[in-house]
């Protein structure tokens, strides 16, 4: 059993760290610190984990590995240390997936503590990075709607398929703002009501433009990235649209074929499903598994392409596991089985 | 007291309308038929309206004005017949919202039965036809996903400062799909769940762009709408997505003019608020307000204008009071004061 | 028009007061205070009554009457000042429902600021209190759980037709908690999620037993109350279970006669509807409607008591409106008519 | 590997079980009918379960135990067919729990069509019958509201220390309604409403009071159970009340000692922990969990206990795999592990 940890336990991806780690037949959650409930148990702030014998403890014990879900540029630091001390690091928190200071400074206004790690990091989305997430010590792990925009834009980004305008519509569940208390997340104020926000400019808009330009540095994207919250705890459904680029809508066979394209560029992804009819969040609960739907509409030509995860799992907690896994040399589906929570 | 009825009062428009209707100070409710429970007292059958003593009847009685809530096809036939009887209508299907009979062929399968009255019937979207509603005898009513988009999407069309390829992405409680049961509307299927539905085309598109070309015919229109089900009994939030014209972007003031040209465009409309942050659903419950927020994404110069309305009250029964008062010439907004029921 | 105003209009039950002050055509809300957000327009701070064109102000101007929606304590304080001005006072929070200055000390934890004034305060429930209200300057509106459970109770506690032992199990909506943020009523912890609470002593006990002993001082009440969370934002439905006094069940006619009981109790009640098929909260969505569904349960012949209500008017706001038109000289009705906003 | 199968695999326990047996490591679901979609992949049918690569048959195929999750009477007929077969069973349905074909008549209007087999049917609650159930071939699992009911009530009912006067009231996630599509469990109508229903006798009575009598025949019961429906997908909280048996109630150390009691009663319970504070039913979401919370009423001395379950799993499938476990010899947890998915 190889030891593993994570730093700030209660917060919804740390909790949700401890579910799917508690599962894993090859490691052992061996040390969880907190921001607060230091020296209670972990059953005490959280009765669901009431079966997970462990005590919250002020610093971080000996462990191989360890997740970080602290606040960013808190767990910058933290991750520092770990790596000091020999530890291997899925970073949970925004710190090193940007991979230009100057965009930490614009989008969360600190200045990066580590910079010189910034170059080392591997991005987590391990559809895309699987080889490097493997060899890597430090794996930043990606936000939610990053993951929900990227799986279902990569294929035809990549391909360069698409015009360079793109949008990009996605709607979240409330635990993806967190478990700090707003009035925007009270549950009077929430429930029975939808909303836009962050319209002038999400701080995952940057990481999603950066991974997109890795994918096809020539494209000249114009991404617009609104974010909208709906009345449910779990789940992000993100729909995308953009152009056919000319000459490529006359391919005749596209329309059909644009779902062949993405099966044959998701060939073998453990946790990604193209399905032939719309998806569902629902369908993903409590899963690993990222749902995409490409369709062209038929009066337009325009693709829209529809991806649905569990922003806790997929969108956090899992696809940490996921990297976990590859960086320990476990299989990458270890402790992610099992089918959604339905209904 | 004006005497009006209501043809299939069952449903959540016809029920919606008796609310409404109740409170009018002009107006008697003095008619309402059902396709089902009649014979029994409304109280009865739906005990949230006990208070308003009618019995339900199998023939449409004596009215002035009559609201038709039926499917369509079925509508088009009481409708015909109610105008015969000289009674006024707002026809709360879609049976009369479309100019071309070919489109009933195409997008609800059936020869219409009274193809004469579509070049007669007036689109009831008050804020656009007001003076053609209050000279009519046949108000077709809008749809709920045409009256957020067309709103929405109105003043810049209609001035030409937008390109034709106009995304809207729109966000829908579940009370919008009717009192039918369905699997999708199952609460245990729809709770805790977002989806997208009819990518393939929605109803509710040749209306939208119907509505759009007329406000602009020289705008080569290419619409691609996608309707989402959230889990919330009533409200809709649209997301329109389009691309400020050439020539216009660079206006300069424009980034913060938009606002100050939706504010002209609705100058003095009882009903539309255009608002400086983004509005939300649960704003609107209840009442036949929609509030409009355009605003400019600073990266890519893109116009996005989010529109929210109770698609039961502006949506659906609200607008239809709202043009009733026009054709029996009341004050507008009577019956339709008040403010959201929040939270 | 009399002019009135709302002390700390922020609140749920404030803002609920001021959406009714709205459509009331004898009285203006001329003045509102909050403990935050002053010198704001109240459409700024709450967007869905930016048709009330008011400032929040640090103090009350002149008025004829109060709503006080403070926290206890703080409240009565204010309620002592407003009324050496002169003016009359519907008190929200709990200070003047007790009777006896040790409750408050045991219950609220604090020393009373005006015990001199809890001899004349009227409790508010109008249907058991309708001369004395109309009589009063200052009038203790009930608390939401006990104007559920009294009115559930209160004909046959009167009549003393049931054993002392009362079991009262409420089920309420999360806006009953109030709008501060807490853990338990963040969003993704009270969605999908049911729990009891406060199972060592509910503050509003002692204001249901007081009430319920004025009704019948020689019952010796032996009342157990459970408060339960349900995620919706309004309503109460309390579950009210008691055994038949001996020598009464034998009545024969009892068990068809419980409903008729009611209905005459309650008759010419306004806003009692006494229901033949049980009541769901959704029936009284915005209105001030209590619903009362009284039962034997066949088997042992208990009587059950179930009751409806939105907690936010019956239950707050629109009682306390139905005290200030009783005070005011006012039908007693005015702006609480109007059905419930369904589905 | 031993094979097993579901008989009617698409309602919510039948999908349930599904989930779970994919989990389970001994076991291999190896054939699913379904009463419609025959022929098709279960994976087209749900799409969550696309991982399991079987299609829905017509006829059971060759297992060694099945599932039958039929609605009653035509369970019992599939049940006695499988027998025949030599094929183990747990049967879903209530067909088999009661064990007088008089209580079938009366509160399920059909005569029993295997009335020989009601003798050796096993009450599938292992925590009371674990051996039973270790050696039968035939196991009735309980109804999701009996499992709630029954193991908050056994310690006490089973030590007499109770008074025979037992109130129980139960709020329930809709899922518990099943799937079969009803007015009050459309969305609209469920969503954001609570009610109570079956007040004059639900079907799952009869089990709580046959189940209660085995534990203690001495008490002569008087059940009153009031269910309720809350608008979640999942979870059962259940709320018990009765008074301490005269000479029992001044055990002074009773008190304190009744969750001890209770500790003792349950010891070495895989799924039921006594906990100190409130339960949620979030808190048990997709895991076979029941969470305990016994308490005095300080005031009253009567006592109130409180669980909370997954009415899906503890509820449904997860104590029938818990049961089957047992029938095939596997460890009594095997395929249940793991914390709940919250929130």
């Amino acid at each position: 059993m190889v030891k593993v940890g994570i730093i700030n336990v209660t917060g919804y991806v740390g909790m949700e760290l401890a579910r799917l780690l508690y599962r894993h037949p090859q490691v052992e959650l061996a040390s969880i610190t907190g921001r607060s409930a230091v020296g209670q148990r972990l059953g005490e702030v959280l009765p669901h984990l009431a079966d997970i014998d462990l005590v919250i403890e002020p610093e971080l014990g000996e462990v191989t590995l360890v997740f970080s879900a602290l606040p960013h540029k808190t767990s910058a630091e933290a991750v520092a240390a770990a790596l000091e001390r020999g530890i291997k690091v899925v970073d949970i928190s925004a710190d090193f997936r940007l991979g230009d200071t100057k965009d930490y400074e614009k989008w969360y206004d600190f200045a990066h503590p580590a910079p010189q790690l910034l170059g080392e990091a591997v991005y987590g989305l391990v559809e895309l990075n699987r080889h490097q997430i493997a060899a890597s010590r430090l794996v930043a792990n990606p936000g939610c709607y990053p993951t929900g925009a990227l799986l279902a834009l990569a294929p035809v980004v990549k391909e360069g398929l698409i015009d360079p305008d793109i949008i990009i519509d996605a709607k979240s569940g409330v635990s993806g703002a967190g478990r700090t208390l707003t009035l925007g997340t009270h549950f009077p104020e929430a429930n029975e009501n939808v909303s836009a926000y962050a319209l002038e400019g999400h701080r995952h808009l940057p990481e999603i433009t950066q991974e997109l330009s890795r994918l096809n540095p020539a494209l000249p994207l114009a991404v617009t990235f609104v974010p909208h919250l709906v009345p449910m705890s779990r789940g992000i459904l993100t729909t995308c649209y953009a152009r056919i680029k000319e000459g490529r809508e006359g391919m005749g066979e596209f329309e059909k074929g644009v779902r062949e394209l993405y099966r044959g560029f998701y060939r073998g992804e453990p946790f990604i499903r193209v399905v032939d009819a719309p998806p569902q969040t629902k369908q993903t609960l409590g899963t690993n598994v990222c749902l995409i739907y490409p369709t062209i509409d038929p009066r337009t030509g325009r693709l829209i392409v529809i991806s649905c995860i569990d922003n806790l799992v997929k969108g956090g907690a899992g696809q940490a596991v996921q990297s976990m896994n590859l960086m320990l040399g476990f299989p990458e589906g270890m402790a992610l089985e099992g089918t959604a929570v339905y209904p």
